[in-house]
């Protein structure tokens, strides 16, 4: 699906991406593909040595690679620290996503009251509300609604049908999926006997720069203050992120990772599919949580976090699930059975 | 974020929560914030003992406290039994959630065959089908799809971009937040040798007055008989409630829960994030369960239920993690000890 | 809320479902009930024999059910191998779903270089971008996105407010529901120092004939190459397939599930709800995962797994989750006592 029409030379490839070619410099490439199907007119990547297998039998015009692994093909070649790295660049390069052309969709409703740049484009059916700030190059995809007072960054780009409740503030250069909601709700009711009374989430909702969140993902505003997504922090598909949550640049969330109230990710920190964590707890930058994780203290220090249990053939997972809950008793009975050795 | 414009003065704030002032009656505030860090024209709440601590260094202009706590400031006071309460029905006076005018926004596709109350609100790009009654002061917000045969009561109102299928019922006072989806078609499908044979599923979705559903959640419609959410439900963000679901008045489901189908959830019943249930099965009123708790059997009686296993360092969590699949003949292991030592 | 406009004898049912009619032919339904609750003109099912005492009481017209379940009763029935089958053909009869007229919505946004069949149906402030082709008697509902180069294929629905990435192609027959997300970025980034550096997801998704995808669920496009959805698999709502998944022919995936990137699962699996997989790994062909399953490695061939912990009372779990954190511990000292009893 890369749009073949981009087309670049080996050089043109080295250059970009600041790795030294071993081969024509002249031979052009329209795309990238995995070693062990690319075209001929594609390049590849080898960023871990268990597929250097593959290398051998590749059909690529050349192949991203360390030095090291240079030695072990006489293709042509882009030799640099960081293949996985240089694949990032030049994937950049072949993006097919198409490009949105500036202006104001006629079917877009536009409060007079919004202020939109000249550079900016809005799409079909978008709706954007009163003192709503679209700055710069920021796009918005079809069917987008951008409440009263947000203001959207520039070089931002909202794709189809993402909604931002009024008071959300995004930086630039984000980049926010199809089906987010960000400014809700936050989860607020007080009991009164039997039933709940709702709490006003007067708060708002701030992105830095360089965000990205992903399709039907949730972010709410918050209850007293804002809830806060730092510089360069990059969340995945279905995730909760609840009212009050602060999280710390460049942190990065996997699909379905749920962050309850008032809780505190810390800078650097990589949560794994489906991680999350209890309300009001905090974890220090650098922490990780290995897949669907349940975070139930604040985490002091960095490190790498688990809970659950493995994975087991049913018939035999249900014996041990039994023995789960008689483990205390187990325990016990140990303890008793040293006691009474010791004795 | 709040609206900096709404101002109260503390005998106003007072009488709308029932409290009894100590201070000066036409201080003016203009919002909420928090103990810490209140601005002075602000006012703050304190509802729990362990952050006594914080008052005597706030700015805020007042504090709602109780009786007990207001013995430790000299500063104005609102004292009321339930402070939690009471910041609940304060905050809503400083809600910054914008209000919708009345009418039918000239771009919204209403079938001739619909009824729109002349109270209601009907945003921008809305599509409101045939035989759908929208009461009372009902606000769509801007791109709600309505179906045909839907009711939506008297000052519901649904944030932009919800939709509703065909057939489903909303009572009054609701609030539905943006990507909700409600009426979809349960997960229904019959085998017929290596293939599926949908089911269609031909009942509605009910929704009681007051009833909550957050951001990104989906309700199913009912297979046979409807899905229905009694009066006072709150659901947050992400929810999955799957056919034929009854959920009992006033429980409460934080995000990401799931609900497989035909479950009966009592009355104020209360599931921490990520709590679900297996279908089929029944919950007492009353029944709380923590975060993530996966509901297997019906719960007779009210109690809290739990699941999971607690976080551990991630290396010490694989050993755990090991010994949990050798669990069944670590017990058969320590009966036989036992026995031994028994002869 | 079935139509009950629809009416069927007893002697067309029975040929439509190639029943037997015990009963009179000429006996008219108008639509289905559950045994317990069903109105004197609604048909019935019986599948499981555990519901047998309910056939006695039962005010339904007739009951679909084996030749040995119908010497329990003297009402009329339809005989036949597979009740819960061939309700499923009865209920696509009854079925309430309303049917939208051919044609282009005059609201609707469509680029003059797509294409749609004369057939097809776009409903109200749809959207369809350059180079889109819409098939045969496909249907939109309102608000729906269709990126540059997508392909739905003909007889498939989209409901209202569904989102489609560009390149994204979808077969014959598929239903696919409001608010899933196909084809946004797969969630891929470089390590740059603290940074992450965006990898272009420059593959598309691939759906088959005949799949479903529930509400809010998410499936992205490839990083290289595409992620692709056999014919026949059933996919439920708020569920994650990450890009380059590849679910193989007719399996099954409930509510809230997740697939990491690269994962392949086989045919014929029947994933129980919030299961899920690291990225990665391939299932067999008939597999099954119990409810919330995690898959942390390739499983060789079919068979059912398992993983988490039973529910317990909290207080007696919380005593169980300590002990958790102590099994290594336990097993040791186990083994340290089998081995002074053998000394």
């Amino acid at each position: 699906m890369e749009d073949r029409e981009k087309r670049y030379t080996l050089a043109q490839l080295a250059e970009h991406i600041g790795a030294r070619l071993r081969g024509p410099g002249e031979l052009e490439v329209s795309g990238i593909g995995a070693l062990a199907s690319a075209r001929e007119d594609q390049l590849c990547f080898l960023a871990d040595k268990k597929h250097l297998a593959q290398l051998a039998a590749t059909n690529a015009a050349a192949v991203i690679l360390t030095e090291q692994m240079a030695t072990a093909t006489e293709r042509p070649v882009l030799i640099c620290g960081s293949p996985y790295l240089a694949y990032a660049r030049v994937s950049q390069l072949f993006d097919c996503t198409p490009q949105a052309g500036r202006g104001i969709h006629p079917s877009a409703v536009v409060h007079p009251g919004a202020t939109v740049s000249g550079e900016a484009s809005i799409g079909a059916n978008c709706v954007v509300e009163s003192d709503a700030v679209i700055d710069g190059a920021a796009v918005l995809g079809p069917g987008c609604v951008i409440g009263e007072r947000c203001r959207v960054g520039a070089g931002t780009r909202l794709h189809a049908n993402v909604t931002l409740y009024h008071d959300v503030s995004i930086g630039k250069d984000c980049i926010l999926h199809s089906g987010a909601v960000l400014g809700g709700d936050g989860f607020g009711f007080a009991p009164d006997g039997g039933n709940w009374v709702r709490i006003a989430q007067n708060g708002g909702v701030v992105l830095g720069d360089n965000v990205s969140v992903g399709a039907n993902t949730a972010i709410d505003r918050g209850a007293i203050g804002d809830t806060v997504i730092e510089d360069g922090v990059i969340i995945d598909n279905l995730c909760q992120i609840a009212h009050n949550v602060r999280i710390g640049r460049n942190s990065a969330l996997a699909g379905t990772c749920a962050i309850a109230g008032s809780a505190v990710i810390g800078a650097n920190c990589t949560l794994a599919g489906g991680a999350g964590t209890v309300g009001h707890i905090e974890l220090a930058d650098g922490v990780h949580l290995t897949g669907r994780t349940m975070v139930t203290k604040s985490i002091g220090q960095k490190g790498a976090w688990s809970s659950g249990t493995p994975m087991m053939p049913s018939a035999q997972w249900r014996r041990a699930a039994v023995r789960f809950s008689q483990l205390d008793s187990m325990a016990r009975r140990l303890a008793e059975l040293e006691k009474k050795l010791n004795d």
